[in-house]
């Protein structure tokens, strides 16, 4: 018994031990287990936590992404303000420019152009600019914004809409005093209803022949007009053109074959419309980046204004030199031309670029209003031809000239709508091709479609006034009053 | 002792067994405890982690919270500057559409108009339409802004004090030319102080009568007039027929019982005042959405110009239709006409409903001046009664008729500042019902207390210039100036 | 064997009973070692969500910058724009005040200040400014912004550069009429290029003399010029009483030691002028915060028009007094006169303040104009040296009478811009020091340097045109163009 008693003591160790061990174990492992489902618990309360982040970083995230619509919606009503108010500022640049007895006929153009310009734009000429591509030539939906109503294209028609009329704009500065009212109306209303929307699909659409198909396969670039040197300047400036062939100069602007100098009637309003010009330029050339988030907005308006300063003092300077005396409406002119020049490349050159640009842009306009004086012998009261065709052309030619391209290394290598393509400067050549077919073709088409309609309106209509009222003005002739009833205005 | 043997050998094999599941159990169970622990570290950690987004996710929502209001305060405080400059506008329409002899007189009654508008509207008015509610009727503290001097306070008094000053300034227009300027002053004074603001009370703080209280629940709509077309213009165009009431017509106006027209001095003035007062209703408009985030900015802006585009459009046809010839003032005035109108319901109608409002205010402003003038035989020299009060009116009633309402299915459904009922066409009838009641009542209030007190000041002070002192021009007369010394003035 | 049949038996439930436990105890091992991997693998997951969300909280905080950053240059592109048309504002101001003959040449000065500013400021300017500090004097880099060309200097130029012509501009307006234009063009290229930011180092750049170093270390405080009360008026208002001392008056301007009053051509332009430049200021002052997301932009605003309400109508009051009828021109004044002063504390008083430093700046202007033309008998055709230099001074040094300061209790306490320290009026002595030490280095420093130049240019080249070419007019003289050619002008 002993042994025994001695194994049943062993065993009896044995199993207390094992009792000990497992009662421990059970402790242990009841323990683990119920952390093991606290843990469970916590890490699927973590889990909602994340969850519920995740959410809010959602609604954050949309939050975000509706501020970022609301500053482009807030950047463009503002830019596209600051492009209307340029209306008031043609106005008056033209009727400074210009003489008395023809004011109230060239407010109440300028005034309707815009009045037309915002009916016409709506019921076609988006539409023809930005609905459904046809061929790469024109937008085939959207008239009355039919499909399409919603704020971001509300606030795009808004800033599009106040380009629209500037092409009529210039046209009505180079044809003024002695152009039909009844014809410049039904111009206006075509050239915002299809010549200048025809020209703005090809370029600005992202589906015209000048950013995609065969062309721009063909020369391995797509055509860059940041802001519209060519869309609005180089249309509305080469239909002038066309406009002042056919209607003639003013009675009394060319004796014995020599330009005689018509003195415009009033040197504050046009200088006060240049800088009203010059102020919608910051919404004209910075809302064109169509984005309210974009920095590069900066380089664009800085540019903007040193090439319309460099443009100024230049004009200025060659005036001097020619003449003994700066001329004071000659290097306005040298600002609005620094100023049409830079519309294209504001976004894709460097600073010094822009002064340069503006320095050959007032070049252009001086020597281009004497060429159409003297040479041409056209009468382009305002020198629309010269400030807005030739310098929209130079504009566009200088991005494939100064632009920095957007590859490796480029100080623009990260905005986003600078030209894609370097400039002669920097060893590129494409660039500069589709920036000359580009410009050409704005030239052809303003030039023969503005021709052709304008010799229709001159044969149905009559495109210029009888001399004999001419000679009245056609304030009185036109309109019935006088701008200016109680001043004594001196006899010619 | 085999079987005993054996059974101890069994045993031996058991307890090893349990030995060793014992000892592997310690070693897991040891082990689970232990990666039980890292796990609650790890999810401590990760809950740390969580809190830590929690609270970034926070300083984010924070960050965007500040975002949206300070993208509300930079668009009210641009608005409000377009609006500011909106005085410069009414200046020139106002003297362009007058005499030279009375030039200086009416810049300086509109200039004081908005310097007395901002120290008036912050001592007073403000508290009158915003301060705590009486009955409905009225506010009765934050005068000086006192208890309210934050920056949310500011700049919401910033914009509405633009605002205020602008009735005064139609008043004026009504009254040039032979209206004391004394007198002017302390009606001016009176409507931004009270006149103004108490109607204004009633429409825009929320608990006035027109949008709480019985006759509300009586009709089972609010009134909606969005940026004031009754507001500001009704109250203003109402106030200045009280006005030219009482003070009579120009000497020279009428002869034998017809009225004369007395063109204005300077057209150019008159339309860059015109295109100023355009820019400025981008801000009036616009602003009036009181929140920088809001997307239908975008549809009040488009409407309000296609409104501006279809009054003019429609006005010059109308005059060329009557007298052959495209009249510019009128035109310019069918702008402004279409402007007034589209005020309220900009932000509630189809851009289709904006060009048909557009061309009724066109129908409703010529017709209107033709009223004043040969049946009531009233004076005013720049159409205001017709362009701000009936054509104000105008534009509350069509709320009620095109109003798409907020309902599901309608394009605005979630605008949150939209008129709330449908109009005639969509098949309501309470926002129209509404929208008269509104419209009568700041006829009523707006006429009979600005009757009232253009009397007692005439009683008082005399209201108009004597007949020696309104043929010499109020220039010299008041101001002992002229405003343009150097220039030969025609005799009349 | 009964007793160990019954041993045996004990020992197999124990037996038994220990392998259940074991068995049990593998199942809980089992299942919660499985558990626990399930656990590590959700925590896991968990982390990775954390991660995740932490990093689309960095891209949200990212695109928050962004935003902030957008707003800022938003604001600062659109408040510079607004600056920019203040040379509009200039230009007709002055034009306004002075007569006929000189119209063009006062045009092309103005003109010719903001395009040359564009190009001086961009070649040297800003690199004096702000480019790196020499000694507290000036900066020495960043030529052509070379080294910097980001968009944030962009944005920083571009604001900054729209104020540096400004202080030309003043000059231009007292010497009007009588100063050679060459020999102002030069001055011009040096006040823009090295006497304006001279002394905006010592003020903005922060490391100039008056806001930091031995000076600030003895009085214990920096000096505060918000928008540039000093900087930018007083710079040009002591300039300008340099250079009419130096050019003298008129002829005509005094006879028989007598003041005679020489009318301005045109009081709506000096009108308009006067709202341009209004306008203007919302850009000045609101801009200055620098920052597109400080709700105390509101503030500024609201201070900035209040005092320039009160500084017009005090200004009515007074000549209303003294001659019986308020004056047009001095009223005009008076609301420029508040401007100027509110421009240095706009962002550091109370509103009542705000009031009261326009009233003074009324009777400032008001009594400038009068000592100068009286006592000093210097000759300023816009009042510039009072208005700008006067009440510039009186602009600053208010800021130590009435600046709130930043500390506890303070309603300007979280705002990043105010004044460091409180004004006179709130215990404060230090602030009101130092900001008499910078208003006195305002006055030395422009007057001392602009007398020396323009004595230098009276030297060499001639700053004052012939007796004959003053008589003639200068439109003639120096540009061989009169600015109304059509309008008959009375002879003086």
């Amino acid at each position: 018994m002993y042994g025994i008693s001695k194994k049943i003591n062993s065993k009896m160790i044995w199993q207390a031990l094992l009792l000990m061990s497992v009662i421990f174990m059970v402790f242990i492992g009841t323990a683990a287990a119920a952390t093991v489902d606290e843990n469970a618990a916590a890490i699927e309360k973590n889990a909602e936590d994340i969850a519920q982040n995740a959410e809010d970083i959602g609604v954050n995230a949309e939050d975000i992404g509706n501020l970022q619509t609301a500053l482009t919606f807030m950047w463009l009503l503002l830019c596209g303000a600051l492009v209307f108010f340029m209306h008031a500022g043609f106005s008056l640049v033209e009727i400074g420019l210009t003489r008395t007895k023809n004011t109230a006929n060239i407010l109440m153009k300028n005034f309707m152009t815009i009045c037309l310009g915002i009916i016409v734009y709506w019921l076609v000429g988006w539409g023809i600019m930005y609905g459904a591509d046809a061929a790469g030539i024109l937008g085939t939906d959207q008239f009355m914004l039919m499909g399409a109503m919603d704020n971001a294209t509300w606030n795009g028609w808004w800033f599009q809409m106040v380009f629209a009329a500037t092409g009529a704009t210039i046209v009505s500065g180079a044809m003024a005093e002695r152009t039909d009212f009844k014809s410049y109306l039904i111009y206006t209303v075509l050239l915002v209803a299809f010549i200048y929307p025809v020209y703005g699909h090809w370029v600005w659409s992202g589906s015209g022949i000048l950013t995609s198909g065969f062309l721009v396969d063909a020369i391995g670039e797509t055509f860059h007009d940041f802001a519209g040197s060519s869309v609005v300047h180089s249309i509305g400036g080469y239909s002038a053109l066309a406009g002042i062939m056919i209607v003639g100069p003013r009675i009394g602007k060319f004796k014995n074959g020599k330009a005689v100098a018509i003195p415009g009637h009033s040197l504050p309003l046009a200088f006060l419309g240049t800088l009203i010009l010059a102020l919608g330029w910051v919404g004209f050339n910075g809302g064109s980046t169509l984005d309210g988030n974009d920095p590069y907005a900066n380089l664009v308006i800085v540019n903007t204004f040193l090439a319309a300063g460099a443009g100024a003092i230049m004009v200025m300077i060659i005036t001097w030199m020619k003449t003994g005396k700066p001329d004071p409406s000659l290097t306005a002119n040298g600002m609005l031309a620094g100023l049409v020049a830079i519309t294209a490349p504001c976004g894709s050159v460097a600073n010094w670029a822009a002064v340069v640009i503006g320095i050959i842009a007032g070049i252009v306009v001086y020597a281009g209003v004497m060429f159409n004086e003297n040479t041409l012998k056209l009468d382009d009261p305002v020198g629309a031809v010269a400030v807005h065709g030739y310098c929209g052309t130079w504009g566009v030619i200088s991005v494939g000239i100064f632009a920095l391209g957007q590859g490796d290394g480029s100080m623009l290598a990260d905005a986003a709508y600078t030209a894609a393509g370097a400039g002669l400067l920097y060893g590129g050549t494409a660039q500069f091709m589709i920036q000359v077919v580009g410009a050409i073709l704005s030239i052809v088409w303003a030039f023969v479609i503005s021709f052709i309609v304008f010799k229709i309106i001159d044969a149905i209509i009559g495109l210029r006034v009888s001399e004999e009222d001419e000679i009245a003005g056609l304030d009185v002739v036109e309109h019935g009053i006088s701008a200016y009833p109680e001043f004594a205005i001196l006899k010619e």
